[in-house]
């Protein structure tokens, strides 16, 4: 977990300001649900290996040796930090879904904790910046998260990035074709998930290894080996058909081309833009999609910058009903490294280098005249030695600075000189 | 702790979003630390009777169960959720002095955790907005605490709203001037911080139950019966003075009043406006002040919206050196329920009510169209009973709508229509 100093937490805000107004714009609504949820709603099966990672908390908020010394049992870790924002926008939409629209589209811009070991770009706290689309059973869903998407990296000033698509349905249907059997799918999904790390060979061998299937193992080496042209540009139907091996459901794919064609009119996009790209074999690690998935990447960096799918399944689980939902997550902390900090976003940032004798009425009251302007104000005792003060001024982003002494502290009187 | 749905969440960001602006226009940076300390920094004795209510976190992450099916000891309970924002301010200063300007002005907006009973008004989760000077030890400090913390009231919109001040030396003095020995001064400062409560007849009561200096309780309950001519609107040196027995230190009363001076000339106040009211038996119940204290009051509330002082011994404690610091803390919570929504903060909402067949890209496409002219679009399939639909719409903030069917779906061809 790490302390954000004063420029890497105006920079974070930024990012935060302008994604939660874009979402907003797209019809998306802001909630915020407590850090901590019930111990057995994080452990009901819905956060896969992330379950594993959750941070128990005493709900009574005791240490060991208080609960020895009051005679209390030493098993009321009963609470956990979340470790995503799906399982508590779960358990949110089953307890007010009556005060929300039929339609229900959250935004959620907010910490979660994994007690794994930090490593590069890993965080234990990090930010989540998750939308979702609640009861719009449609591919309207998925087209509105991804313009949406698309728009608000825009925004960030982040260009070049694009999203790749498959469908969970065409993937089991793949299986299906080189004859995998339903009981191998998991660990062949398993498997196929490592393509970009171990490689196509790396992927065949795994899957002898383990013994599966060896007839489709070969189905799926020839299909690997096959002259390949893919047409991503256009994401059309022919395109992501001839990505596929024959036999693969018709209405699937005319439904992933619809929501490809709808995104690249709304974006405004140039045909030659790729802002989509099918993918055959993305399987994105979380066992609960049922439909479109989704991975958010850019040629500058070898991970994903976020992802998100359809999971029709999830979110009724705490109402006994099904609920259709599908969203999409940045995975904040990866944009904030990306994006550079906007250089000097301060219009007019003032530091007023006083003599220590300035009367203290006088001073302040100036302060508030600069501020009242709608500048940024900061006071500092001025140092013999000026030229390193004003260095780590410029650094902070100030764009002026007075000096002030006792005798000449008026508004009128001030003598503001560029920094920098 | 509590779910916030979007028209309290949007209400929040709002608040916050003015709180930031107007400290950092101050001169104040934000900054933020995890929400999880080390368990003995947590328990070392600054954080009063708070120290008891902080949350305990296994670091590791695992239920009891998982730690007995490892063999794991018990006794992982070694993190803590914070429980206030001084802690961790202290040991944030301690990490990151270098990095820092020498007199520092810290921002912190972000939640605390309590286990305690929830009540009207208290939660076990709530926001606290800090600021703090950190490295003066003239009262500059204070008077831009208290000028910067009016400023920000104010662009929230609270009108009426004035800060208690009182000196912890100027309190230790008059117990001093009555007779207290310095073993009672302790106790004698918690019956008087009762005083709202229980008035002074409880005061003096509850003195001399607890068996306290007799002759020092006739003192105080003699001054507490002297004819009293209060002047509290010019907050001057003399008014001041006249609130307190004889012999308080002059040059305390001296600083004090220069601070009210330089604080309602900063603040361009009316000469009767009350900002700000001496109150000599303001104690603030944390131990660790050692100058002015303040505390902030609104005469529509019984309860104060925040409150500060100096809190010199502190901060250095993590560092083995004396550093000086003041704080303010505005109660996040008490702000949001005293401050109404503001109606219809959107400039131009748009819900769009389309027919389900309108096709996928021009339904996109028009949306996009009116979020690049700067518009929120929330989109929704026209339902048969339109009433009701846009009286949720108008009362989401929305302010215009549009039906949208299959053969009118050009972005000229929409008739807009206000709402509400």
């Amino acid at each position: 977990m790490r302390d954000f100093l004063p420029a890497d937490k105006a920079h974070r805000e930024r990012l935060l300001a302008i994604i939660r107004e874009s979402y907003r714009a797209h019809g998306f609504d802001e909630i915020e649900t407590p850090v901590a949820e019930d111990s057995d709603r994080l452990h009901a099966g819905l956060g896969g290996d992330n379950e594993k990672l959750a941070f128990g908390i005493q709900r009574r908020g005791l240490t060991r040796d208080d609960m020895q010394a009051a005679g209390e049992p030493l098993d009321l870790v009963d609470l956990g930090l979340r470790f995503d924002l799906t399982v508590p926008l779960a358990r949110f939409y089953a307890s007010h879904r009556a005060e929300l629209p039929p339609v229900f589209r959250s935004i959620q811009l907010a910490p979660v904790w994994r007690a794994e070991r930090p490593q590069k770009g890993r965080y234990r706290q990090f930010v989540q910046c998750d939308i979702d689309v609640i009861g719009e059973p449609t591919n309207r869903a998925e087209a509105e998260l991804l313009v949406a998407t698309l728009d608000t990296v825009d925004r960030l000033g982040l260009t070049g990035a694009f999203v790749r698509v498959n469908d969970r349905r065409l993937l089991i249907g793949m299986l299906e074709t080189f004859g995998f059997p339903v009981a191998e799918h998991e660990q062949a999904l398993i498997t196929i998930d490592k393509l970009d790390k171990v490689g196509q060979d790396g992927v065949v061998e795994e899957l002898r290894e383990r013994g599966l299937e060896g007839a489709a193992v070969d189905a799926l080496d020839a299909f690997f080996r096959r002259p390949q042209t893919m047409e991503f540009l256009t994401f059309g139907e022919r395109a992501i058909r001839k990505a596929l091996p024959e036999g693969a459901d018709d209405a699937v794919v005319a439904e992933l081309a619809e929501i490809g064609a709808a995104v690249m009119r709304a974006r405004g996009a140039d045909p030659q833009a790729v802002l989509l790209q099918f993918d055959p074999f993305l399987v994105r690690g979380m066992g609960y999609y049922t439909g479109p998935i989704f991975e958010h990447a850019h040629p500058d960096v070898p991970y994903s910058l976020g992802g998100g799918g359809r999971y029709d399944g999830m979110i009724g689980r705490f109402l006994g009903t099904d609920v259709p939902a599908t969203g999409f997550s940045l995975g904040f902390e990866r944009l904030v490294d990306l994006l550079q900090r906007a250089p000097g976003s301060e219009d007019r940032a003032i530091a007023l280098l006083h003599d220590a004798d300035v009367a203290l009425g006088d001073l302040l009251s100036l302060k508030s005249v600069l501020v009242a302007q709608g500048a940024r104000v900061r006071l500092l005792v001025r140092p013999k030695n000026v030229k390193p003060a004003l260095d780590a001024l410029a650094a902070d982003g100030f764009t002026h600075f007075a000096f002030v002494t006792a005798d000449a502290v008026a508004p009128d009187a001030l003598e503001l000189r560029p920094l920098g």
